[in-house]
């Protein structure tokens, strides 16, 4: 099974199937493309969380523990930043920091977050490519009944407790798929919708219009990240409910229900199987849950082997 | 002896005889005004080494080996940005890292650099004034065997190592005293010329002509920071000697002999009393080398005595 894959990410859930495919398929079969819509500036610093979540899992420096972050950090920029009066809300780890000032300094030296990117990436130990969605600004606004805020402060600040009434993509229409995304996708056998966020790491990435149209032309399959009505981590059910959906995998398959060949359950929400092949999609119900690295490689083989049937069924087609 | 003092300072040399005079005098009665044209950009951050190195020593939180920077320090960022192939040349420890980002922040919200400098130093626990000695852009610019370079490429990159031919304070004509120094050098009753460098500390402070002109009202006392033809750190000494001048107490008397009064210099120099008090100062023979925290407070001792005594002979004539 020679399978080729572009796979969407936002923050940690993703980052965990990205890093089992990781473990699965060369190199050259694999390019996540990532959401960058939650990237801000903090300390005159450019951060993306969702990039830096991705490289630092695929490189195996992340923090098993939080799931962002690097392992083995330590704090002493933080603890005197704090004692300095400054801003300390956002967390920044001494080894962590150095990727944001890095790639701070070459974007204003006039490199691409392609590039810097690609390079960081490098430097750090990931083998697989890791895209940014586009390399021009795109920002989330939660409109919340607090008012509209940029996404971090909703998400870290405010510890997402506003309620949430919808969701803006500022730049969007304007932006352009990063350099070899849409050539990710074309050349993909299947695109997969990683369990991430679907308003606030999903959306964003095919909130970018040539990135949505080229997703039609393959066969795309998700999985959901919420499991039993709960999202495994994050807002995301939280967003669902305030958005006036019930929380559910169904709701998930629903919500991208028009770019999904295929949709991945977990064997607890197996209610749903029928719901969502009524829905006009293929399912799979297995452990989606991905505690451990055995885990996280068990379900991006699943991925794959129901990729790979639908690739027959296809031809057979 | 209640003295008011207004001390001028560079870097380790000036920051360790304004510790000794911190630890005799009340903050009321003691100003620092510091050196800022080796301030730099780097990693888009403001850098303010000398203010950082009277920020630190008077915090009782400097680094006794180096001089410079914090004790206790920790060097991560410093290392993951060396390995991201980032400029890792200038030493920037987790803990002094923080004081730049918040400095930065700060700075580019409109505060100045004369309040971001006592809040930060307030928080750090330094109870005396310390002052830019200007709010405006100033910096020092070597001219080299290998051309003109900014002082901290210089200093740090090339490490003192072309030959010197000559400085230039770019902006210094323009360039208007911090709020507070001409007020503590007019409210002084005398000014101490700290010993630091004379190229690149000293003279980048008298630059500014509103700050000489201040000083030509008050008795000056200064201190050799030469001592038997070789500079206690830094490269004072080889500078005076690229530059035709044989590097000594005396050359240094000479350099300054305008504006003091008095000149303190090592007992290991005891030959140049007597040219000295040629050149028309009074001049002290004591030790000058400050090893410990004793003998910084000793010499600030002496510079104190010395400047009362001035006083009295003053109000005698």
């Amino acid at each position: 099974m020679a399978l080729k894959v572009a796979a969407f990410a936002g923050g940690v859930g993703g980052a965990k199937l990205a890093d089992g495919l990781a473990h699965i398929l060369p190199p050259d079969d694999l390019t996540v493309v990532v959401n960058t819509a939650d990237d801000f500036e903090h300390l005159g610093l450019s951060i993306s969380p969702d990039l830096d979540t991705i490289t630092y899992t695929l490189a195996g420096i992340a923090n098993p523990e939080t799931g962002w972050g690097r392992r083995d950090e330590s704090w002493n920029f933080l603890q005197t930043l704090e004692e300095l009066g400054g801003p300390a809300w956002f967390h920044l780890g001494d080894h962590d920091l150095a990727l944001h000032v890095e790639r701070t300094r070459r974007l204003a030296e006039g490199e691409s977050l392609t590039k810097v990117t690609a390079e960081l990436a490098r430097r750090l130990g990931a083998r697989h490519t890791i895209l940014p969605m586009s390399d021009e600004r795109v920002r989330t606004y939660v409109d919340t009944d607090q008012g509209e805020m940029p996404f971090q402060e909703y998400f870290v600040l405010h510890r997402c407790k506003p309620q949430v009434r919808g969701f803006r993509f500022e730049g969007s229409r304007a932006a352009q798929p990063a350099p070899g995304v849409i050539e990710a996708i074309a050349s993909a056998d299947v695109v997969i919708f990683c369990p991430s966020n679907p308003w606030v790491s999903l959306d964003p990435i095919l909130s970018i219009a040539a990135i949505a149209n080229a997703v039609t032309t393959r066969p795309v399959v998700g999985i959901s990240p919420i499991v039993g009505g709960k999202a495994l981590r994050g807002p995301a059910a939280k967003m669902f409910h305030e958005l006036g959906i019930e929380p559910s995998a169904l709701s998930v398959a629903d919500h991208f229900r028009e770019h999904l060949k295929a949709f991945i359950i977990d064997i607890e929400d197996r209610e749903f199987e029928n719901p969502i092949q009524g829905l006009g999609l293929e399912v799979l119900v297995t452990d989606t849950v991905m505690n451990s690295s055995e885990d996280r490689t068990h379900l991006a083989q699943e991925t794959l082997t129901l990729a790979a049937s639908l690739r027959t069924s296809e031809r057979a087609a």
